[in-house]
């Protein structure tokens, strides 16, 4: 069973969770003074507008009529009952999930990429820039960009330039210029560090242009609460009061915040991060003041991290291989708002095809995270014999995720 | 602006055209005799229900539950307005298309899959076999079988199996078997009516197992009709009394049957097929009796076809790489209901890109040229001042056929 909603029910405000959180946000700090950051600090890189939402206290923050066109492209995403995976369980449970892969890039990314394209645009920026790993965000800002007819440079982790040239074809499709990051050492693999410090180079250095992140910062999971939004009104439709647990994978904290920000109020449903065992940032990192990338150009933020020289095992979900965290995610696990597991990559393949083979739709590696987690909580309530309502983000689809699967069909996956 | 329906607005019944076609079908032969086919000449294949439907005269048949129940997984399909299509085509026609890329298999062709192997589930037979050429089909009928538990053997044409493993490894991911044909000539590339050949062979040799194809039938088209049907009704909300054309891509006519067929008892409104210049079936084959593989084996069809010999070009769109074409499509353009179109490859991936950068959404090859019809209809609207409503198939999305786009963006593709 699916819940629509007509494309007149996309959310017109965005849920602003900075007044609803269990501590005040750390501020983040100059890289070179180390003082907390100023608006003029952040202009170089962001419009005023974006800068404004960085820092917002308002409950509610208006979606902008323009935006709000765009996102009907694609928006609301469905609401669907995982009747099938339920039943294969056996589980009391009812399990639920919001369904991302429908936009055209096939995420939640595109949620905040018209967004951010928007504002930029409005205040008479011509380009953007951005770093991608596997190409999800990459993707997902070169569609934005598309649409309102801007430019875009995408510095992509050369090791994924080479192996995954899909994602870079799509990007191409939509006009966007790629390049293999790090620009200034050829044989260098990259890391997703390193690209956020090529285009936050490219953007300092040209008036024309800006940078645009696509995770982590505040008004990027400001943007993404669309989805917790249309859920609530979903499963109010599906005849749900709440949910028990609401579940999401985090990299850098955005589809998880998206769908699990807008409950932060409702003290009765938890909340849930999923993350790879072998980037486990939330549950072994420590909480502390680090650089956005790894050559310590961005602000100091305060988050769980494993240090911004970590480098994280090449894994198939490679948007969860961040060594930090969104603030806002880092600030909710440490107070005790959302707990934090996390999964070997084996695990997460197992529940991947089970749901593919249940449910037939093929998830990202990301998403298949949370799935491992929904699953698990699905079997704890048939132990328990418990009717627990779950909830988790579907964040994208995996068809450009093959490989993985052929890896993990043929025993070629390292599970760990 | 989309028009999504509630999940129980899926039609309860499929449309049968057969009573309104302008000429009575001829009925398909026997291989061997030449005589006209009785239901007994089709038992080895498939279920009795399924030939029922193919031999059908009645209006209406009603869709089973547990069928409905599937579709209900992704169906219906939004219906949208190319509003910025047509803002940057400038013309003052107003264009739909019926989204089918939604589906867990990226195109319409699950639409007949699931009711086939339910059909055949019902009848007792655990394992279907299938051919498939770049893998649309194929992984449409892995996707049915793993819903419904059943085994599935998938004959990949061998230039598709090495270039294009992708679509493989979905069809694994479901479970399913997929072996390259010819089986019997490991360094012959194949073609589509040599897969045919090989299935066929495959489930008429094992009691456990039936023949399931994907596109040509009657059967196969009827189940498609839930397209057209579904779209009228989004028409009607988005306040339109008829479109004054309906266009679909065609190879073996599921997609454009599936959407056009409901409209064609609507005397005003024009049916279009658009078919690939390097395979033209309905605007240079010849109106006969053909078998439908290339080894004879399969019943004589009155279609029109390039001979069950003729070997299509390597265009990117496999979908429409076939000899002959649906009876009921060859009867339609035969007696004047409907009118044929074919485009070289290079104006279709025009079309793409620039409903790519547009829409936002990447089309499959074969859904393109559908798209190059609407666009050139759109703006002979233009030149005439004329308010026309077009209407077309988005059959399915391109992310599998991502190589195509390189080869046009980076100027290697064969433009004929």
């Amino acid at each position: 069973m699916r819940w629509t909603l007509p494309s007149d029910q996309v959310p017109t405000a965005w849920f602003n969770v900075a007044p609803h959180l269990p501590a005040p946000l750390d501020p983040p700090l100059h890289p070179g003074t180390r003082q907390p950051l100023g608006p003029d600090d952040l202009a170089p890189l962001f419009p005023m507008a974006l800068i404004a939402q960085e820092m917002s206290t308002e409950p509610w923050i208006d979606v902008p009529g323009p935006v709000l066109d765009l996102l009907r492209l694609w928006r609301p995403t469905p609401l669907v009952r995982a009747h099938r995976l339920e039943q294969a369980l056996g589980t009391p449970a009812r399990i639920y999930y919001k369904d991302e892969s429908v936009s055209p890039a096939g995420s939640h990314k595109p949620n905040t990429a018209v967004a951010q394209a928007h504002y930029n645009k409005e205040e008479g920026v011509p380009r953007l820039t951005t770093e991608t790993g596997a190409g999800q965000w990459g993707s997902a800002l070169a569609f934005a960009t598309a649409l309102l007819g801007m430019e875009c440079k995408v510095y992509m982790v050369r090791a994924s330039f080479g192996q995954k040239p899909y994602r870079r074809v799509m990007m191409e499709t939509w006009g966007a210029t790629v390049e293999a990051s790090p620009v200034d050492e050829p044989d260098h693999p990259g890391s997703l560090g390193s690209a956020i410090s090529d285009a936050v180079r490219d953007a300092a250095g040209r008036a024309d242009s800006h940078y645009s992140l696509g995770s982590v910062l505040n008004h990027v999971l400001l943007h993404q609460t669309v989805i917790g939004l249309e859920a609530k009104e979903q499963l109010a439709l599906a005849g749900e009061e709440r949910p028990d647990v609401v579940i999401g994978s985090c990299g850098g904290g955005s589809n998880l915040g998206g769908l699990a920000l807008p409950f932060v109020p409702d003290a009765d449903v938890e909340l849930l991060a999923v993350e790879p065992a072998s980037c486990p940032t939330l549950t072994e990192g420590r909480f502390d003041y680090d650089f956005g990338d790894t050559a310590g150009l961005t602000p100091l933020l305060s988050m769980y991290t494993l240090g911004h020289d970590f480098v994280p095992p090449s894994i198939h979900a490679g948007g969860l291989r961040y060594h930090g965290d969104s603030p806002i995610i880092s600030n909710l696990v440490r107070h005790g708002r959302m707990r934090a597991v996390a999964y070997p990559q084996g695990t997460v393949f197992d529940a991947a095809v089970q749901f593919a083979r249940t449910q037939g739709s093929i998830p990202a590696p990301e998403t298949s995270h949370a799935i491992r987690a929904a699953i698990d909580e699905a079997l704890r309530a048939k132990e328990e014999g418990t009717e627990r309502v779950i909830l988790f983000s579907y964040s994208g689809h995996g068809l450009l995720d093959l490989q993985a699967y052929d890896d993990y069909l043929s025993g070629r996956l390292d599970a760990s």
